[in-house]
């Protein structure tokens, strides 16, 4: 039997989830999804996600997709499955059929994520839950120099979690910037795939950078230690959005 | 007795508030703030903000003023205003000190509002209660153009609330502009003073010319009608923020 394959973009406040994966310890974004499904077609769905965000973390868009045991319109699929999410903070921006070769997890050519710092004495309001507040001022022209310390091919021991499943600790960093608007500092990362925690890793290890703590330098010399007590403290998930997922146009 | 003055700058979420203003049914930002100086100073005290937003309305830095017995530094009052305002959604940015001819509502001389519109058919996960959500897709070219009529000293009767207390219907509209970043969609207005509903009654209209349900020339009619009646469906509160409050250097 032929199974439509469905791919979908998926938009979350990260803040009541264990995380993006299914977990036996509270509600998740792909629990949330999957019971949706089955309210829609009756059948337990099991859903692929690209990035497994954890508890806090929040997307801009996530991608995932199933398979369904019958075909749908894709319009209706999107409006059935928002109406069915509710009330969770989850939107489905698209719904597209796609291929039985097009894999969220496995085709992703790129993952984007930002990690946004607020920084300012005051603490947040409107951005409560939704930035890192930092107190102490921040120089971001050093943490975009450190920054530049981490792109490239490397092994990013330093910068995981020790519960991390990665098969290897090599990854390569396409893209590390660090820039300020007024009160909100902005790290952007991409790569083809990072190691858990990598993002938030990296973000807590450049704050060190920008109060002075370490100089530039200092990063360059936490990832060459390859060791995970190298590294600074992991910056809060609420500050860290998946922002895109990119895949070859083929698929 | 010398009563010293002090301004403050406040950003807070709307949400769980009845509005700026104190009342008798249920918890408002004003009166957040006066509890807070109340458990520091062991006084009751009076604050006046700028604009007395309503209910779900935020703000990114609204002013208010207050008079202290004693003298305080402004960092240790916005510090210690911030740990007793906990944990509401309240953020003093700034405390400065004044004269006691600033008044944050008389002194001020213009006032910035910006109207949030997130139009796309998906709902709304990480902007919930931070915008509107309108599904039906708008032409901000016509929401412009129909704003452009708006602009300057006009009777807004048809934009005001049945309930507004303002002596003259008569205002100047400094600015009214609509501009859209992807899916969302900003109005922004500024005037000395607005009335009361006035902006919110403004983006309503404006989304019926974006839906195509009335020309700009319509808004233009509307106006010159001076007649509640003949305003659009008033846009909800979470869509608003007061932005700015202007005052003259030398107050």
């Amino acid at each position: 039997m032929i199974m439509p394959r469905y791919r979908i973009t998926v938009e979350y406040d990260g803040t009541p989830f264990v995380g993006w994966q299914v977990q036996s310890n509270g509600p998740s974004v792909a629990g949330a999804i999957a019971a949706a499904l089955e309210r829609l077609t009756g059948k337990q769905i099991a859903v692929h996600g690209a990035g497994r965000t954890d508890a806090g973390v929040h997307a801009y868009a996530q991608v995932a997709h199933f398979d369904l045991a019958a075909s749908w319109d894709c319009f209706r699929l999107r409006e059935g499955l928002n109406a069915c999410v509710r009330p969770n903070p989850i939107a489905i921006l698209a719904v597209d059929e796609t291929s039985d070769e097009f894999h969220a997890r496995y085709s992703a050519r790129a993952r984007h994520y930002v990690y946004r710092i607020l920084n300012r004495r005051a603490p947040l309001a409107l951005e409560a839950n939704r930035a890192w507040h930092v107190g102490i001022p921040l120089d971001h022209g050093a943490m975009a120099e450190a920054a530049a310390h981490l792109i490239g091919r490397h092994d990013f021991t330093t910068f995981r979690s020790v519960e991390c499943q990665s098969s290897s600790p090599v990854k390569t960093l396409d893209a590390l910037s660090v820039q300020r608007l007024g009160d909100l500092i902005e790290i952007r990362a991409t790569a083809r795939s990072f190691l858990h925690n990598q993002v938030r890793s990296m973000a807590g290890s450049l704050k060190l950078v920008g109060e002075g703590k370490w100089r530039p330098l200092d990063l360059k010399n936490a990832l060459a230690a390859r060791d995970r007590a190298a590294c600074g403290p992991v910056a809060p998930p609420h500050g860290l959005y998946l922002l895109r997922v990119d895949y070859d146009l083929a698929k």
